[in-house]
């Protein structure tokens, strides 16, 4: 359970990291962010002095707010006339998530808090949320072992003949009969994902999803995920999907055939598997994230698969794993031009991948979490090619 | 099928009201409304000059933008160097949606685009999306027949004993299988939906949702939705989705009950069937938006259920309907406040619906198309409350 010591810690942290760049409060909007600090995703904004106790403005709904969360000052959100009052006005620079918070809402603040100066901690926020607590440990090993135990279920009902559409809701049933809250929250301006991917081989067409699959999708109005094409035997069907429960977001690949896998897949398969205990191992505090990045890439350059590493030749990304949590898109990445070093306790999903034109996509994806041992895995579920 | 001519018109009535507003060009990063202009929703920026043909810069995928959109000037994304020369030293005035883009991406574009004054088109795009072409009237006619096939299963699966989940999960596995998209867009900064609510009468309680009814959910995380509270019978089962398909959404509700339904509650049913025929017949070209809001309060208040209307006592909504087309909350709304006349074309979801506190939720929810002759139903499916 999220308890009021938890949230008093990462309030504790937030205000060390403010008083770390001389910002003196934290206006947070985001409600992801508000729920992080609050335990409750109500419409509202967070107030967090750097010196004092949050306060939680709320638009809709003060009684459930009230309900849920342990923080003390709790209130109605005041006019714009009485907002500077309410917030004090000895608080001159006031952080926002710059990343997220649109330019309407800048600007309405800018106009009831005149004085003010209001300088982007975006960084921050994500960076204090990346490290997870135990608690938040629990909930991702939560929601792996209820994913995996929907993977394991895929064999039951993936036939040949059906639709990869099919194929994702059977597994979207089962998930949001599990317990899955349905919605996939991503932080990123541009992109959105429904529950996850259910594709075949037809999949090694591109898009603008941030992976190294994105999936036909139903029309190009929603141009990923799963699509209108027949599964067939000896093809490899790719099941990556996030598990969401209790708001924390576990990823994991899996690939099914029905019958028997192409021989190269089946080695590009075996190079992603050496490929992910590498990363693994190399998951402790002070690695540097494009350092592993590198690591993968080299590995899978070696094998010969270096054109088809994270996407299509041409379309590739230059990541091999993300931060999760409460969003699909936490920090840090392991990608190009990540030069941060990796904390304890950070979640990440490594997903290595390979997409070979005219035969499919491949591939492995894990959640771990950084440790002094390398990552530890939250996802237990084998590491194999299913075949039905 | 979305045609270069349709394409095309939107992109000419744009200009028009860049012009009308003294806008030189606009420069769309939501991928909505980029989607809306080019039939393509990759990760993209579009430029609209007041003067000239469009231009879509990629940066993901760059191939399926051009397979999907007619637009004819389709390139690879700029440098942040080359961008004030692609676009075009001359546009010094640029219309940006700040309703919905972060304050980095528009300090991003300010600072490789120095010279530019940048402004608020969000209503101009909004308002322009909110009146539909017959394309789109069709789009969301065909989903409200693909909704109301869905709806019209439920008695086959409603059971007492089965949770609310339970209830959600079947309806989401057929809208799934029949093409939903699964993703409902919303515009709104705060908001986030997931496919709809099958609540049943528990759901009194309140959150964030900017609806009557938001539902419990599964957590204070995803507090909205279905809940795993147990559907008994005699209560109202209040079932509210969008149905999205080619990304067209229509917006629905209908109650089901296993037994009979409590007296009051049918008087209120009553009630909401006789205030959507008559904000439907205000639904002509010029009618007030609020005018109309204000009809349905006063006919809920006259029927004595003024204190439940739109939501629980003291937390209740001010508005009776909201448009729909690509996001669940476009313009217009029949709300407090709207004093924007009705245009023809415009397509509004109405959903008078009245919450008792200890007896449940209850009302109906049509999607309709403003016309000379008042509001056209898309949605054919007969509101009553289906008793199983």
């Amino acid at each position: 359970m999220l308890t009021a010591n938890e949230l008093q810690q990462r309030v504790s942290r937030m205000q060390e990291m403010l008083t770390g760049k001389g910002v003196q409060a934290a206006l947070l909007l985001m409600p992801v962010d508000i729920y992080y600090f609050t335990g409750t995703r109500q419409n509202s904004a967070l107030w967090i002095p750097a010196d004092g106790q949050p306060m939680l403005l709320v638009r809709k709904s003060l009684s459930r707010a009230r309900q849920e969360s342990p923080i003390v000052d709790i209130r109605p959100f005041p006019s714009g006339k009485e907002l500077s009052t309410t917030l004090g006005e000895a608080y001159l620079t006031v952080g926002m998530t710059f990343d997220a918070v649109p330019v309407q809402q800048q600007a309405y603040y800018s106009k009831v808090l005149p004085g003010r100066s209001f300088v982007d901690i975006s960084m921050i926020v994500r960076e204090l949320r990346s490290v997870k607590s135990p608690y938040e440990i629990e909930q991702i090993r939560f929601s792996a072992a209820k994913l995996s135990a929907v993977f394991a279920e895929v064999p039951r009902f993936l036939k040949a003949g059906m639709r990869e559409l099919d194929l994702a809701a059977e597994i979207e049933y089962r998930l949001r009969r599990s317990g899955h809250e349905g919605y996939v929250r991503m932080r990123a301006f541009n992109q959105e994902l429904f529950g996850g991917l259910a594709v075949s081989s037809g999949a090694t067409s591109y898009g603008f999803f941030d992976g190294a699959v994105t999936g036909k999708g139903l029309s190009s109005a929603s141009p990923q995920g799963a699509s209108l094409d027949e599964i067939k035997a000896n093809e490899p069907v790719l099941v990556d999907f996030a598990g969401v429960y209790n708001g924390y977001i576990v990823d994991m690949t899996r690939i099914f055939v029905i019958g028997s896998i192409d021989p190269e897949l089946q080695r590009a398969f075996d190079v992603s598997l050496d490929i992910q205990e590498a990363v693994r191992r190399a998951m402790v505090p002070g690695a540097i994230c494009e350092e592993i990045y590198k690591l993968a890439a080299t590995m899978a350059e070696s094998a010969g698969f270096g054109g088809n590493f994270m996407g299509m030749p041409g379309e590739q990304s230059r990541f091999v794993g993300h931060g999760v949590g409460l969003e699909l898109d936490e920090l840090p990445v392991l990608a190009q031009g990540f030069a941060m070093p990796l904390m304890a306790g950070q979640v990440i999903a490594v997903e290595p991948k390979f997409v070979l034109p005219g035969k499919g996509v491949i591939g492995i994806e894990n959640t771990f979490v950084v440790t002094d041992q390398g990552g530890q895995r939250l996802s237990d579920l084998p590491d194999l090619i299913v075949a039905v």
